[in-house]
């Protein structure tokens, strides 16, 4: 190949892509992109024309032997192994208790493979044997039931993609200073897969729901036995007791053999492990919904049972942590989602907010599920702020992170939804900033 | 719990559930079971009433102490460790040869985890360093270019939801006798992921293609070099460069570090390891769409560069090898397919053909994924030939097997799409059957 690719010829298509700016600071049109026809006239990036002779070019050691066998279970590249979450160390007070982050920087697309769903585990993963496991139902109902893992197969289920998000996610960027990371060090305690299970209203009109009803408090079977409370409405709504994910049986870190999905809502409330649902006529109180999971405000009073996620974005690639190792073309890219319906807009930013451009989303985007954006960008190796800002079918609109902050008090790090500010320097060094 | 379910109350449900019936031998209007109001009058299941006393309910070892920590790539429960490709022995005479096979009767919802993707090869998995891999882009193009992993990754990318299926899936239908095998063992040949990575076209324009260009040949960097032979106006409409499969890089079993994807198009079209691709002016008839991948005809002559695959469906439970081990309610469940479009209407029989109910399917499918449908079933322990029927956007009719079967030579096993029969008998045990 040739790397000494003509400068003035890329300098020409600069020009070009200039000419198709919708925001300041590089922003550019992706659909005048993709027809720019570029036919002859340059290469988006620098250094790929293949030499007359075709030097640089090998035939590869693996191509000239068979390569290895198929397998029953599938494993990724040697050379991708570092796609991985972001685990903490052990935790040596509490064992397993702690968060394991989705690195969203690393991935495309909108669902996340299942080794990479983030974890989120107040007494570690207990190692379930779903022939000795029990789901029960039980309390303002006509006839208890207690179902088994095979007994739930034989009944109809749904499939439908959801984002699952933890109600501290993104926490760091509520605090003074911003932390240094990426954007699923910060971000990544979200992520997105098809979910396959038994609505719940079933289970419950099997079980027969006296009036006197109002809600529902579930129970994990771990050690921490976590429990949380559930409106009744929302429970015949839409939620379901999980028993596939991505098409496989759900995996140990999200609740093996059975989980509570409650869409839309903070992941705490999706109980893993599920093994008791109590309906009731008022919220149970459990630990995990008064001592935490709560917002405290500024005067310090605290909101309690703050469910449902708000519209948010982040751009996933440029993200902190990153260098930009050439001028030229880029593809800024993120996700965006809501818990109160699908996105309908993603506008970014390259200049701090000061101008804004609409990105790409595909069409017919479904309620509560992850959303990809995408824009072009031409960095010619100025300074540049990059941020995106989501809005959703409901018409909330996501805020800046100023005004987040002014809404609780400096102590609250949960339902963080501001607006992400990537700085990038003139040597291409992607920062996490507060802009 | 009481597992001496009154035989009274079910009977008196069953009775209720026959009043609901769409079609002979038992099938289920699947709205009206959803909201039946069974409340109090029975459940689904038999044996799953929880006893006053709580009897049999006992707190199990991993709710008494902390679980294992969190991890950087996670896997599945070792109680799922069933849940596995079906892979034949290695093969001695051609190392890494064949294929391995989706296991469709275990899985649900509609996509297929990476470690789950069926795989064909044609001399094993090769192990790229994407560092040194390059993809040429040369032929019928004012400027020809080389493309490193890298610079691929600046490129603008889509993310689509696209099913895959060998040629050859199914093929064992196309025999004399039907052999005994499971929905995957037989049809396995088929998964579906999220594929993200660059259009073709971008690409294509960026080369700028000549105007006697056709037709692009495409080739692996295995040590088979696969190659297949692409129109150039597929290649310019929906084909993509895949660098990344359900989110996370593309798996080695699937081309990593990139692969060509055909959307819709018989699997062997999708070249993994993609290295080269040469804009022509006719295909090249390579190897394997000449010797292989081409269709039989009665009269001796064969079909070449038939890429679409057909409208298909396959009921994926109950499944031949499974044993029905109670009578009742089932979900008869499975997937249905189209290289034409996305699937409008799937019907069920469960008397071999004689009375068809429609299936439940989501609102509003994607063309070239796979469709989840469902329907309840009440199995009383008579026998039972349980089908599936499937129609796309285009009006295409899933065939019956006979009339695919006239269609063709005998010796030809490529694009097989006839309707699966599965014979359950009295016992509950489930067989392929041709009827």
């Amino acid at each position: 190949m040739n790397n000494n690719k003509s400068e003035l010829e890329l300098a020409h298509l600069h020009e070009q892509l200039r000419s198709e700016s919708v925001a300041g600071n590089g922003l550019i049109n992706r659909r005048h992109l993709l027809g720019l026809g570029l036919a002859g006239a340059g290469s988006l990036v620098a250094g790929n024309v293949l030499a007359a002779d075709a030097s640089g070019l090998v035939i590869p050691a693996w191509s000239k032997t068979p390569g290895r066998e198929l397998s029953g279970y599938g494993s990724p590249s040697r050379f991708a192994a570092g796609v991985t979450r972001l685990a903490p160390q052990p935790n040596a007070i509490s064992p397993g208790t702690g968060a394991s982050r989705t690195p969203l920087h690393l991935l495309q697309g909108t669902l996340t493979p299942n080794s990479l769903h983030f974890e989120r585990h107040h007494a570690g993963i207990p190692d379930i044997d779903p022939a000795q496991h029990r789901l029960v139902l039980h309390g303002m109902v006509r006839q208890p039931l207690a179902f088994s893992y095979e007994d739930l197969l034989a009944y109809p289920q749904v499939s439908r993609t959801y984002f699952l998000e933890c109600s501290g996610n993104s926490g760091a960027n509520s605090g003074p200073t911003a932390a240094d990371n990426s954007a699923g060090g910060i971000h990544g305690l979200l992520s997105c897969a098809e979910w396959t299970g038994v609505r719940l209203s079933t289970l419950l009109e099997e079980a027969g729901v006296t009036p006197e009803a109002s809600w529902i408090t579930c129970t994990g079977a771990d050690a921490a036995s976590l429990g949380r409370s559930v409106p009744l409405n929302k429970a015949m709504e839409d939620v379901i007791i999980a028993l596939y994910q991505n098409g496989e049986p759900i995996r140990p870190e999200q609740g093996y053999p059975m989980r509570l999905f409650v869409p839309g809502w903070e992941g705490n409330v999706s109980v893993k492990w599920l093994t008791q649902i109590k309906v009731t006529d008022g919220p149970a109180n459990f630990r995990d919904e008064t001592s935490r999971y709560t917002e405290l405000l500024p005067d310090g009073r605290a909101l309690q049972f703050t469910y449902s996620m708000g519209v948010k974005s982040v751009i996933t690639s440029p993200s902190g942590q990153m260098t930009l190792t050439r001028r030229g073309l880029h593809e800024v890219t993120g996700l965006a989602w809501s818990g109160s319906g699908a996105i309908r807009r993603v506008e970014i930013s390259a200049d701090g907010g000061r101008t804004w451009a609409d990105a790409h989303i595909e069409e017919n985007q479904q309620a509560l599920t992850l959303t990809r954006f995408r824009l072009p960008w031409l960095w010619e190796g100025g300074e540049a702020i990059l941020q995106s800002r989501a809005t959703d079918t409901a018409g909330n609109v996501q805020p800046a992170r100023a005004a987040w902050v002014a809404m609780y008090s400096p102590a609250n790090r949960y339902h963080y939804n501001g607006i992400q500010s990537w700085a990038v320097s003139a040597q291409g060094e992607v920062k996490n900033v507060y802009a």
